[in-house]
């Protein structure tokens, strides 16, 4: 059995990672750890994990924890792996962090959108993006894997197959993104009460948010060159989810016409056509959140706009799984050479 | 007093016109028109009625109540009112349509958005669109007000001004809304089952949506000249409200530099300084749906993003309110001559 | 006009007020109390109340805002106002307190459940529990009025004709109540998280909750002796609303019989026929929340089962209007003399 | 592997079948049955299902069906089992049945409750109640098993202990029940719509609400005796979950003491101290229906209020599992010899 490790154990992507490696049957978790609940008894902060976890939270003693542990979950605020991490860490164990500290590769573009020094950069380098579908032969290799954002996973995958066929003009890129609450994290905040979040529908962070240099630099490798695109998220009053649509032009043929519906469907077929955990919808089916929740499916749909010349692309996954902790757990199963879907072949569940 | 009849009155917008006008001081409502119901107590339709109105809801016989009615509200569905409005009932009552029938200049653009033959193409020509901001004047003239639709007023109200003055290219117009879901009103249909809506988010009639010609029409002629825009809605697992979300390549200057924060700001004052239902809000601050519920207001935002040339423009407002029977009432008010706001100054309510 | 200052303006029941007060046709706010918000523009915290409300928010200074002030609502914690009031106050203005402060006449009884010292008990003596069905006549001339809870108004008012008339054993009442999360105010606890109540429903406070005492002491009173009651409140997934359902034995007549629903009718008729914002459902219609939302009205209805020898009884209001800020106002109208459903014509808003 | 078919598979009950099932190591589905979508793919009415299932849905062909299946589900409307089942389906194949027809010992009480005639009684003294922590020996044993219904299941295992101990006087049970929407079905009807549902709790089937009898009935073995209990259930905002909270007097000790909270937690550890799906909470912990999201668990939590003598009794289940789908399996499990866990380890899902 794989001895894993959770560090951040008590937010909502550190209880999913619980759920999930519970139900997984080649690992066992060693370590419940919380800053802000030590020596609490998990369940009594979780209590979907009444009787089915007896541990008490431990601090967050990520040396000593590396000498127990086969691979170490990071769901922590950013800036802290970087403030810990050292090379008798990564020596003993396989890291993987749900935060950005790792995601992006210029030291500089991460210390001007996080407004913070980055204190370890000398393991930018051996980072490996997790974004598994695209990075899985890398990934195997790794010794720290950089789990992708939530709104990144999903933003990424729906365009990514038509940015690197040059089907869509990346640089009309325009990502309009909606989300479920528990993306804003269990923090006691005043915007995300009950009575603020339900029955409304907002934007936030826009021309702002720091997952955009993540999407940009990714798809700019898709594309061989640096783009910009628009990301605007939105919070949306229910728990889970993360909604995608994106809008391109298409790139028109020599011949002045446009790519048609099937082109665009057969480079999706390209880079998906074998994944298990991305589902390319039919034609005229449009994503929905509902759908993939408690799941770790990406369903992507998309419309050739003739009229306007845009192709309108779609994907919904579940943020806690696919956008975070299903993820994590699909880069671990690929790191420790397990059946990549082993513990993630969990159904969807509606309603 | 004003005599107001209603057809359609136990839709949800007839429902809202029946709570506007409950409360507007010079309107008693004398028909409650709902062919589903006809013969039974409104109140038994819509319980929060009870008590305040004790008439039985009657057939849709517009000829009759047009005797009767110094203004008639039409919430019906598309085709209905082109199907029985004579040049009779326009001499003897005024008619304020929600539906779309008379909103759209090009018959032959309705009939292929709406794949219904038009009966009465003959008072399109007279109908002014009742968008009260923008055409206040012809408004006050009319026999025949089309009521704008919900996602247009939201749309076509938040990218105004910046296309009227140039500050947008108009082609690069790109409108994501967002919509509660009493906006697919009260019909019995799996899809709007609470089961299906809640904890779910999805786009839906992705390039085909009907309010996209209107939108087209109404911001072409702001910019003097024929315009294509994308526009997708989205089903928001919430009860009323519109966001829309738009995005626009800024014009440049001569000079190649990008139009000021302060000039967008500018644009918006010289159309909306003096509105009383259009709050322009501070700087940094993006609408909410819930800071406009219950009320007629229209809350716009914006934000000018240097690093990709592109103005983002945020609109929220009450589908029902400003987006239907607000809106309704507004126009109403206009034709007869009352206080534009009269019966409207209701404060949002919140949570 | 009547000037009014309200301490706790910017909590959700200070919020409504400001709502409701905005709409009245003789009062003007002259204060917006908020220990928090001092010197911050009430509309920045209140957002819906952009370009209507201009005042920025002062301290509670009760002493000086007691020779402003015709009237002064206290929406403050429990203690606030037993902590400052004073015959200077009370001789210079009226005093309508949303707090339990003075709702209980029994010092030693608010002191075992509130768990505080009462810090003036000298004015519970002319306090006047503002329960305005029930003691409308007390309320015209008092100087300090004690608007009752959320919780209590909608259990007092649902059962207190039949315990006025001896129709249902009192002790054997038991009330079984569901809020929305607005009762729960605007604190930033975790708990009121959106994620943590959506798609969640609770009991809380079981057999200990502060409004017991309360409904123990009016229904009490209305019995002509001391009772015990269970009462259990529950958090609900939606901004507003109560619904009580309560059950009650019903007393046998002399001869063993069981009284009629005709009977029950004839009690709630007997004290509810005139009242305005009492509603009595149709035989057959339970109360919905959804059907008073915005307004001040409480919905009853009941059921006689034969099976069992019980009553079961169910109430609705709007827990932020008849619950709080509604029914203070209606308090003020009694006050000052003026009609009282003065401000307070509200339609409810649906969906 | 043990081959089951369903009948009614597109309900939701039916869907959340297929999920458990399609996650049951020892199980495979061969018959997806829908009288409304036979012919058409499963996984085109339950999108989450793409891609995992690929049957079409096939009719209700019972007599067919056994000859392949090993057990039947059939999660139908009232009464269609009772049509359709005779001695040859029942000599093939086990039966499980989700609806009501086989879960009432006395067919006239079944007729009453239910207005429909009973078709096949002759099978209603064979068929085992399918509670599995009450009845588990003979359920190994059934060939017809009547699955509860999901109100009944939480209020019978919330209430069993001390009803079968003699704690509590059943004659007192009154049964406050609240329950999601799925449990409505899916039917598109008007009172199921979103709009209709949301931001709204209401009580219906007062004193009148089918699963009465059946909690009676069951009741009433644990205290030997014919009983009759109050139960009134609630519809609230959510997708899943029942919350039940029931109130009993304390039975008092010869010596006019009431039972301590240690006697009565004695009871419960006595009948439930090793059933894993049973989960007795810590002292002051109320159950919360988002607690148990997706799992087969039943939380119970109780209070002794010395107060009013009364205890008050909370259980919190997921209605389509341990309230149908999930239990349904239980059966199985116990009905094939297997693990009676298997399939049915899933944590509950937070948020």
């Amino acid at each position: 059995m794989i001895k894993a490790g959770i560090i951040g154990a008590t937010g909502y992507a550190g209880n999913e990672l619980v759920r999930l490696l519970l139900g997984h049957p080649q690992v066992t978790i060693c370590w419940y750890g919380s800053r802000s609940y030590v020596d609490q008894r998990y369940s009594s902060v979780y209590q979907n994990m009444f009787r089915l976890v007896e541990d008490v939270c431990k601090d967050d003693r990520l040396n000593e924890l590396a000498k127990e542990a086969d691979v170490i979950f990071t769901a922590t605020p950013q800036g802290f792996l970087a403030g810990v991490l050292n090379e008798e860490i990564l020596s003993q164990t396989k890291v993987i962090d749900l935060s950005a500290d790792y995601r992006i590769r210029d030291v500089s573009v991460y210390e001007k959108w996080y407004q913070m020094e980055h204190k370890s950069p000398q393991f930018i380098g051996e980072a490996v993006y997790g974004l598994c579908e695209v990075s899985r032969e890398k990934i195997k290799k790794a010794r720290l894997v950089a789990n992708p954002g939530c709104y990144t996973t999903c933003s990424i995958l729906t365009a990514y197959p038509l940015v690197k066929e040059g089907l869509i003009d990346a640089d009309t890129l325009i990502i309009d993104a909606k989300s479920g609450t528990s993306g804003a994290g269990r923090g006691a905040k005043l915007p995300n009460l009950f009575c603020e979040v339900n029955e409304n529908i907002k934007a936030y962070g826009v021309a702002g948010h720091r997952h955009t240099p993540e999407i940009e630099e990714q798809l700019g490798y898709a594309a061989g060159r640096e783009l910009t695109v628009s990301f605007t998220p939105h919070l949306v009053p229910m728990n889970r989810g993360i909604l995608v649509t994106a809008y391109a032009s298409l790139v028109r043929r020599a011949d002045g016409s446009l790519p048609s519906r099937e082109e665009l469907r057969a480079a999706y077929e390209k880079y998906y056509g074998n994944e298990f955990f991305i589902r390319l919808l039919d034609q005229g089916i449009c994503p929905e959140t509902k759908w993939v929740e408690g799941s770790n499916f990406v369903d992507i749909g998309f419309v050739v706009d003739e009229r306007t010349g845009r192709a309108v692309l779609m994907g919904a996954l579940d943020n806690l799984v696919k956008g975070a902790a299903g993820q994590a757990v699909q880069n671990m199963n690929l790191l420790f050479g397990l059946d990549e879907t082993s513990g993630l072949r969990l159904a969807p569940s509606f309603p």
